[in-house]
């Protein structure tokens, strides 16, 4: 069977999303459950998951028990910061260590700050993380990672929340042809034909959020990302016919007609 | 609940398929029963659905009773003869008037001769016929032909057989808005993504069948299409979120954050 | 050398330009003449040569004697109001028979209706004209009207006055490989690589008018289209590299360094 | 005057062209001057520029005395590699502090090492080299070559010897909108519209070699690059017409023809 495995888990679904931009937690139980994923990103910083005792928290809409939680470093633009958000994680969510690495330039591209993210994640993998790690589409900075011993590489397809997107599926291409670990495509998706597309190049799996919780309908967005996902991947399996520029052989032979 | 209306008749699948180009009818069968279509084309000119007695017939395959048959005029290069064509698919299918038009500017390209076209659908809808027409993606041509009294228009994403996708979905797009008959993109899908794109756009529906018998294995691609149908269909209905270029919004906002 | 023949006359510039859209009659002669072009199109319902003798003529500032003179069918929605139109301008124009048909569909698109140019083409031809036809870029009318006679055939790149460049390049390839007469591209040019890609297509030149006129400095604009065009044909001349998609070969071999 | 200024010194042109892949130093030459480039890149590596007295030297083709020396690390994959190449290359031509680095991260794809090519930059610019740098179109990456102090910033279109053109523009752009420092478009030019674009999106200037010395006529192609490169910077300047996706007004308004 078709599987997704992460630092040794198996998962069904390939479709990973975020917890962040519902109307509220119940918001984002529903469509969360519509799309089907099995993990889910939590910005630490920024979500309630029992620091603050007196609000609601997504533990109990999104519980642990049925998802993966995957603590990202949203808002981090050093490796100190970032390092010390998923250690505090660690410590919230009782050791759990599969952590979402991503070290941002600046606040308004969003864009991937590669050498902090590097830094940063020789630290965390030395210091006994799991570490799935956002970054550019860098092919060379994306094999330094796997080198690092990050156990899942997550390139943009375009900025986050920019929803533009596969912008190079060439660097992706490269990025699929040389790792080992799986690579999930994170960032840019826009829509559901573009969660196909990067299945059909070959990626393991995508991740979104805006995408989902910023459509108007996100519970039918979400439907619409699980099928699209679940398309590209078979898609993908299934072996595409050749594309052919011009010359088009007719789509049955001339020869040989019945009652011509 | 959402679904096609052709000619007055509702469908549930938004995925019409094609029945050429099979291994053998057993694949056909198989390949169509996991498409979930309901609407089936057939080249009247190239398949035996009863004209050969001792042949092996698709109707037992793909019987009429559980499919709506489309006959098409796939090989048809003048207006005449494309309706010499369905008067001869009328009576042999008991007087079915439902059919698909297509007549193609030459063997090569198999880009349809819209001149000719259009003077074989005048005649065609004056004899009773309900017709379904492939067409170019001329929204002006288009528009002719809503006029002339067709049930549904048919533009090609690329040329047949060639696998291109979607060459120019402006045009498309400006059909889509004009035309008050459903929109079904014909010929030129060539991936799962290349029909999610189609109805995301607002297409009504898709037809394919290169796309699905061409690839290695087709029946699994003819479930990937199924939910990439599904899939751009929902995220049409859902409301995409809008594309920002260059500025994104940060995923979160950065104030507020908790525990920092 | 390498010059552009139609109807039988050489011309060395392979950019047509438009007379429209100027803030006066001196902006346009100043951008006419950065352009270099020898042949310019005149909206003959629009402009004044000559019928009002009252007003600023466009002869006094693009004179005739210079300048070969297309007149065109602009504001034209049926053939006859269009064959009406170039008649019209024979009279004005001594009998001069180089024209540009153009029959359009409805004035929201600007897109052609090619039955109706279809039509007038045929009348146009066997009343002596010399006609250069804008259509759109379904190569099998494409092929049609080079049948009919027209002595250059002119595809749009995109609809006319949107600047969106060349949406369908494989159509337009399909028009160049089989026509024999000139193929000019003509709408939708935005800027100078739009026109460059036309001319590296292999088109024999381009025609445009808002991507000049509609610049914010049209005579620097036209400069760079005509710099452009020649960049294009040239670039066509030489015969680009290959495209390699993903392996690069590298930009000096590894082996035989000198010094390493 | 439109002038391209790097490291206090002004060129006229802003095309950037490569020593390497030609026939002979012959065609080297040829090819050079009409491209009107004032600035050649030499890689130092495996050109003879003296090394070599027995053999033919670039300086004799290209002389130093009329074009700007531009010394490049091809070849070189760790910082430590370039470093010891470019004060080679400043032994070599005499105190020559104006270089090109490159540091690729491997044989295959040519992809930049952006973080051995900040460790390189970091110290040839403290070394008093005036360091162009050759990078990915990473804008965090960009800015930080900036930031350390380079004259000019170069990221690539696509892989080095491709051809592929820009494939994603919205990353350059970016870098353009961020940066002080002149932004040259390096790497995977393919014809003469690719240089178009790249200045059309406001670059300062573009540098190519293998799409020129790998045409099947080098010397016509670097003529069309030399007007491409032109067209495209002054189409900038000009200012293009605004794309209008669907609705194109119409070329002249409907309202007072004349002789209507």
């Amino acid at each position: 069977m078709d599987q997704l495995v992460i630092a040794g888990k198996t998962y069904s679904s390939r479709l990973l999303v975020g917890t962040g931009k519902y109307k509220d937690f119940e918001q984002t139980r529903l469509a969360i459950e519509a799309s089907g994923a099995e993990i889910v990103t939590v910005a630490i910083r920024r979500t309630n998951i029992g620091q603050d005792p007196n609000q609601p928290s997504l533990l109990d809409a999104v519980p642990p028990s049925k998802y993966t939680y995957l603590p990202n470093t949203a808002g981090c633009y050093t490796a100190d910061d970032a390092i010390r958000t998923l250690r505090l994680a660690r410590e919230l969510l009782d050791g759990h260590d599969l952590v979402k690495l991503e070290v941002l330039g600046d606040p308004q591209s969003l864009y991937p700050n590669v050498v902090e993210t590097i830094k940063a994640a020789e630290i965390l993998v030395k210091d006994g993380f799991k570490v799935m790690v956002y970054t550019s589409d860098d092919p060379i900075v994306a094999k330094q990672l796997e080198d690092i011993g990050c156990v899942a590489v997550m390139p943009l397809a375009s900025l986050i929340g920019s929803g533009m997107g596969i912008l190079n599926p060439w660097n992706l291409q490269i990025i699929i042809d040389r790792l080992k670990v799986p690579v999930v495509v994170d960032a840019g998706v826009g829509t559901a034909s573009d969660a196909a597309i990067a299945m059909e190049l070959g990626c393991d799996a995508v991740l979104m959020n805006t995408a989902i919780a910023g459509a108007q309908n996100p519970v039918l967005m979400a439907g619409a990302m699980k099928k699209a996902v679940e398309a590209g991947r078979e898609a993908f399996l299934a072996g595409r016919m050749a594309k052919k520029m011009y010359q088009a052989s007719p789509s049955s032979p001339t020869g040989g007609m019945i009652g011509s």
